[in-house]
């Protein structure tokens, strides 16, 4: 099975997922300045899913770069990957009504952290179809940031129920460090 | 007729059907763990569909590699699949709000039945033009695993209004052997 | 301009256009067989625009394949006739809710009529392009069944204020006769 | 990072942004004239959105021609882009339920604004990548249309508390300046 046609259906559920996520910035009811901001904690929610789902597509690209084939196991940790990442969606409109409450901000923080571990998964399943000493292996090495990804949306849903502002800042925190390109793939690719 | 453009819209098609469903889990109303208990029914219903059209995805993908051309006849029985696969969201959502109801469970099995009579259509479609001898047709064979699905999906549905459970049962088992990866046509292909 | 990414590109909304069409069959309120006949002409009605939408989606096909190059004419007569499918969602879902009433059923044959006009004007600006004795021209020829088609539509339209059961048999009518497939093109391209 | 797959994403994105907006063209509730008519406001906005969509995918197309390499700013900056475009629907749903009153005419203006001035940084950060003297940059040149569009769009997002209606003639004026092809990038590509 070649990878073309992974990447892209993965590429057409993650462009569909960004897009159908505003579909739950709902129209303000009312023309006037008070129905307009009812709607700013839904956008700023919306914000920042669509920053995760764009670095998710961004590394997804960067990580199927690297694959040479495609077995049963990788294709069923991709779908893994997108079956939680299609969930972010539902956990997004709910923080985005009912902004900075406990247990909607620690639903968020699992709907972000899942995509993680599934990524983390996918990472594996690849290595372990290509070889510890592939150019992949190489490449991700030790996988600090994706660790830290973990542990930090981890500790941003437990963290909800005692300050949902804490929980806030980290998930943004996540979003920044990600932001900054990764560019591990790229070079070392770029040396052999 | 190249398959390419075939294969690409089928994709897109399966893209979307997979991510809408999503849009049916709906966002619990309230901020409390009774609201979101609320939404579990539809979340697990949405795994399993989830599941099917993966699974879809993945012997689609395979199917499609095997055919050479593609005419008037195929073209049909492929989109006959897609409208199948497109009704599946609506009954996962019936199915989600009434878990384990006699007649959504039933209706649910009708909408698992009628891919996989549409995806034997579509087999017999490309055989139909490929000729008995081809590939495809020793690939695919008694095409054991296509029948038993129908049945059981045909078992769940008709048994749904004694047991919900009971289909409910079916409709799973038939998910868990289909995720042992399908490798029959890939094994033929191989030692051509 | 190449035409492999405004195919890519249409098939995209295409394919979309055909798969929101099923969010407007709204689940059934209830568990019991009242609750489930009362989408019944919802989902007669969505058959039927599936069927229109993937006859377009084959016909599509089939034209652009003859395309050499794209100029901004034929551009913007391929947006207009998006534009157009893009609609039918609508009108499908109005007709679904008010089965063979006289203005849905007049407005529906309207949405079907324009996607039919854009066509048209689509197969004229691909002419206008490639000249008058290219392949297209000849394959397109009389282009009977299109207009045919138009004027099917019209007056199935302007009929359903008389019968909108007669209005429904002119739109059926069409549709079953696109499912004949249209192997003109293919013809004559096979004998060059 | 190859743009292939740069513009296979943002297709995607843009064909469900450019599809999923109809979604907010509601249904009309009735059978009648009046409930038809009741939804002609959202009819129209949905056509000025759609053309607006359809120059940015035109335009888009030909800017990615004249890209060589993607690096992590550009593919930042088409995120960008891709945002905006895709908090166009919203904005097009209020304006659609309450046309021609000031704020969500005002907002609306602002939601043409935004993706205008992001496809602005995107250009810069395409030119920051290619050189200063490359093709692109000759193309686009002072990007004279670029530039007025901005301006229009803001002066129809400040002018909307005067007059929505002259808003309105502003944000027609943009699309109309547009759908005359943007042919500069095509014909110095063409000389080279």
């Amino acid at each position: 099975m070649g990878k073309d046609r992974l990447a892209a259906f993965s590429d057409g559920v993650i462009a569909i997922i960004i897009t159908i996520m505003v579909l739950e910035v709902h129209v303000p009811h009312g023309a006037d300045w008070a129905a307009l901001t009812s709607v700013a904690p839904n956008l700023l929610t919306y914000v920042l899913s669509f920053v995760y789902i764009a670095i998710y597509w961004n590394n997804h690209h960067h990580l199927l770069h690297t694959v040479a084939r495609v077995d049963g196991l990788i294709l069923w940790a991709n779908s893994h990957l997108l079956f939680w990442l299609s969930v972010l969606p539902v956990a997004t409109a709910w923080m985005g009504q009912h902004l900075l409450t406990p247990l909607p901000t620690a639903v968020y923080g699992v709907a972000l952290l899942m995509p993680a571990i599934a990524y983390y998964l996918l990472v594996r399943a690849i290595i372990h179809r290509h070889g510890e000493h592939s150019v992949l292996a190489k490449a991700v090495g030790a996988d600090f940031k994706g660790k830290i990804s973990i542990i930090l949306c981890f500790a941003g849903s437990a963290l909800a129920f005692a300050s949902p502002w804490l929980s806030m800042g980290l998930y943004v925190l996540v979003a920044v460090m990600w932001l900054v390109p990764d560019l591990r793939i790229e070079k070392i690719i770029g040396r052999e």
